[in-house]
C-alpha cells in the first residue's frame, strides 16, 4: 500500500504501513484536515471524517466550498493527527512531540444512493458518539438529500508515529536538566444540557 | 485582512478577521497542518508552529520534504484547529462540533541569519513549554545551522469559530432526546521522567 508518495523518508523508523495501524489512528481521531488545490492555491480545511472498512467518508453541506471542489474528483490529501505528548529533552534541539498521524492520498467520489448516504451518516455519527444514532432523530429524506457525502478509498495511505522518551545526545545526559514526557490527551468533559 | 480567498462563506456568522481572535487561536494550538502542492498533488503535513508578532514560524530538519518544498516560496496554506466540544442536537442532522480554526495563506521564506534563527527557536520552544528555553541547553551553532526555519507573514488569514449549544429545528424541540454539549479539552497530564 505505500507508494513513493506515502513512504516516510524523514525518520523512516516512524513509518507504518499496515492497515491495522492506519485504521486505529483514523478511528480514534475526531477530525481530519483535507487538502485540495483550487486555482493553484492549496487549502487545508478541518472536517469530521469516519472510516467504514476501506472507505473514508467526508460529509457536510452541499454549500461547502471544500466539498463542492473535491467532489469533482481532483487529488486530495486527508491528514489525521493525534497528539500524545510533549517530549522534553535536555537540549532544546532534541525536543519533540509524541504523535500518531495518517496521510491518505486519493480522489473522492460523491455518494448518490440515499440508502448508502444514510449508512454513511450513521457511520459518521457512531464514530464520534457511539450509540447516538439510536438515540437521536435520524435523518429524513430531505436531510439526506441536503447532505453531501464523499467517499475516499483507503488505497494510498501511511502512518507516522513517534512514541517514547526524549533522545538526548550522550554528551548532554549529565546536564542538570529535567527530561521526560508531558502526556497530552483530548479528554471529554462532563456533558451539559444547554439548548436554544 | 480578509480576502475573497479567506472570507468565510458557509456559516458566515462564524467568521472572524480581527488579529486578536486569529492570534489567540494560533497561540493556543500546539500544532498546525501545512498544505502545499508538489507535482499537482496536495500534501497536508502536521508540524509545530509558533507566532511572533506578524510572523508564523515553521521549523524542522533540513531533510524535511515539506520544508524543502515550501522554502522555494510556493503558495502554502497553514491551518490550525482547536476542538472545544461535541454538539449533540435532538436530530442527527443538527449535530455539530464547537471549534476554533485559523487558515493562513501565503508564501514562506527561509531565515538565514543565525541570530534570527536562534530567536525563532526560542519563540517555538516558549510557545509549547513556557520557561523551557531557560531550563534546557540552548542550541549551539551546529544545531542552529542544522535547523531549517521558515517565516510566513500573517497577511492573509481568517478564523472560523463555532461556540454554544446545538441548534435544533423548532419541530424537534419536544422530542425526548437529550441535547447539549460534551466539552473537549487537550489536557497536559502529569510529566514523567523517562529517558534513554
Amino acid at each position: 500500500m505505500p507508494t513513493p508518495r506515502t513512504t516516510v523518508k524523514r525518520h523512516a523508523e516512524r513509518g507504518a504501513y499496515d492497515r491495522a495501524a492506519i485504521d486505529a489512528i483514523l478511528d480514534e481521531a475526531l477530525i481530519c484536515h483535507v487538502g485540495f488545490v483550487q486555482d493553484r492555491q492549496p487549502y487545508v480545511i478541518p472536517t469530521i471524517h469516519a472510516r467504514d472498512g476501506d472507505t473514508l467518508y467526508l460529509h457536510g453541506s452541499p454549500g461547502s466550498r471544500m466539498l463542492r471542489t473535491i467532489r469533482t474528483g481532483i487529488e486530495v490529501c486527508v491528514t489525521v493527527t493525534l497528539l500524545d505528548g510533549l517530549v522534553l529533552a535536555r537540549s532544546v534541539y532534541n525536543h519533540s512531540m509524541n504523535y500518531r498521524s495518517v496521510v491518505v492520498l486519493g480522489r473522492a467520489a460523491e455518494l448518490a444512493d440515499r440508502a448508502e448516504k444514510l449508512h454513511a451518516m450513521e457511520v459518521v455519527v457512531e464514530h464520534i458518539v457511539p450509540g447516538r444514532w439510536a438515540e437521536a432523530r435520524q435523518p429524513n429524506e430531505g436531510e439526506i438529500d441536503g447532505t453531501t457525502i464523499l467517499a475516499l478509498p483507503l488505497e494510498e495511505a501511511s502512518a507516522k508515529v513517534r512514541t517514547g522518551p526524549p533522545k538526548d545526545f550522550d554528551e548532554d545526559l549529565s546536564l542538570p536538566v529535567w527530561a521526560g514526557v508531558i502526556p497530552l490527551d483530548l479528554r471529554r468533559g462532563r456533558p451539559y444540557a444547554e439548548t436554544t
